[in-house]
């Protein structure tokens, strides 16, 4: 049977080796994205971001049980920092989780970060999709910190819940940093730690400065993951805000749109398919040499290549 | 005067113009990156990375100033993260380092995180040749977390300092999240805290399991940077890492290479150039649609517009 059939069928090792044609950007994935494409879109995509530390894989894998306790399919797709000099992943697939990824309800998958010119956007929604084609009813994405390539992984995101610890210091820095945007409910976990009051009252004055153009208030539930404390909570909440949004006009839709799809698609290939070239990857191995030197500078390197590709010159002539 | 040499001159207000014509990503800003290119190179680069609420800034403050009192000049451009509703910096540039700002040798600047097509490695990139063309001896570059884009952004550092806080939970977890093999100097900061030991043993540990290629034994300095204390062993750390960087044979460097900054640049403009032809927009427009309703897939899309784009076509017919 071919393997989007498959995967189709919610096959657990075929959806295994989807991902592991995604990650090793295989030439066949694109075959088989191309054929579940068609498929995909049904599941609820639940964003967790959370520094490290701030308990974000445990409070899924409670989530993940609960989930699984009312007969939801669940995967979980966990994206892991790189390591520059191997470009491997370090986590990999998690030990602690190895109870659940028993249960055939469950997918668990680590992403690493590839190369320097890949972002983890796609190969992430790739596998996402994955996910989705096969049936999993709940695709959660755990993803660590704020920087560029979260708030991209964030975009996937049906709901974007956002963690927070007390004590870790400069609260106020760390719900200012770009947090406040991306969450749809904030969750203060660890809460039973001493000085919870004053980063719930930190973030509810952040909160209260910032409105969002959607109308939504990001509710604040506390929790102690590790106790399975909130978790009840935290899925009222995260119920309520579907509800809420179904009544939203398409504009406030802050989900990946399919022109973003293209675009980022388009941006890979375009590059892929120019360095494959012979002339132009020669003429960029010649001239790194020169702008290591600084005897050219890469602006006019990158314009000469452009001129060169004449990039849909032939589009304008027959139009 | 033209601003390029205005920029040379290490005048402050050329300084800013320049990083505001390259973050709106104006013309202007090729032009004149071109003609600094060929002085630039000279400056030191410290990287630091770490969580927010690490007290990353504090330390980086207490550093210019110790620089200063040395007679190096100093830059710092801090990488915020996104708001992606407004797409605007949160931070903006820090007021408590006014006093600094004031100074003429130092030179503050943050980042902000911009459309979802464009990372932040390349502007950052742009704005450190910036400081490094206008003769600063120093220049430090701030980022949050361990992200894709973090990990770009220190390939720009000669020297990577990485932040970590006792009593942040995981400890272990945010080491081994990709840290360790950026790190070339560790900073526990806030070692006044109870648990400091137990981080430095983690951290310790987890170093000697990971050897690095070049050889070079990363240093962990304990500091309680809001007090200054630590500020003069740092200072130390990092000048034995560029003694022992010296020796290192090329092979070992993980700065990014001028390839690294071709490709970067030929991504983006390949991208530019195709969208900018209205034959490929209005049909990425009209196939959005299609593979939004799961008519299309993206894949089929970017295939046909890399067709219709003929990438070099002709290079292939000359040659």
């Amino acid at each position: 049977m071919r393997l989007s059939s498959r995967i189709l069928n919610g096959e657990v090792r075929a959806i295994a080796r989807a991902m592991t044609l995604i990650e090793n950007e295989q030439p066949e994935a694109e075959e088989l994205l191309k054929e579940i494409f068609p498929h995909t879109g049904r599941a609820q995509i639940i964003g967790v971001t959370g520094a490290p530390g701030t308990g974000k894989s445990t409070l899924v894998d409670k989530l993940v049980l609960a989930y699984r306790r009312r007969g939801k399919s669940v995967g979980v797709v966990a994206v892991d920092p790189t390591s520059p000099f191997s470009g491997g992943a370090i986590l990999g697939d998690r030990v602690r989780m190895q109870d659940l990824y028993l249960d055939e309800g469950v997918f668990i998958r680590s992403m690493a970060t590839r190369g320097h010119l890949g972002g983890l956007a796609r190969p992430t929604a790739e596998v996402v999709q994955v996910l989705d084609a096969a049936g999993k009813d709940l695709v959660f994405v755990e993803t660590v910190g704020v920087g560029q390539d979260e708030v991209e992984v964030t975009k996937l995101a049906d709901v974007s819940l956002v963690l927070l610890v007390p004590g870790m210091g400069d609260d106020l820095q760390a719900i200012k940093a770009g947090l406040m945007e991306i969450a749809d409910i904030f969750v203060i976990n660890k809460a039973d730690r001493a000085d919870v009051d004053q980063l719930v009252r930190g973030v509810e004055s952040a909160l209260s400065l910032a409105g969002r153009p959607d109308g939504w208030s990001p509710p604040i539930v506390r929790s102690v993951a590790s106790q399975g404390q909130g978790v009840e909570e935290l899925m009222s909440a995260i119920e309520h805000w579907f509800g809420f949004r179904r009544g939203l006009p398409a504009a406030f839709d802050r989900r990946h749109s399919a022109q973003d799809l293209i675009l980022q698609l388009l941006r890979d290939r375009l590059l892929e398919t120019a360095i494959g070239q012979s002339e132009i990857w020669a003429r960029i191995q010649a001239a790194s040499e020169e702008v290591r030197l600084r005897k050219r500078d890469p602006y006019s390197v990158v314009n000469e290549l452009i001129d060169l590709l004449r990039l849909g010159d032939r589009i304008e002539e027959s139009s």
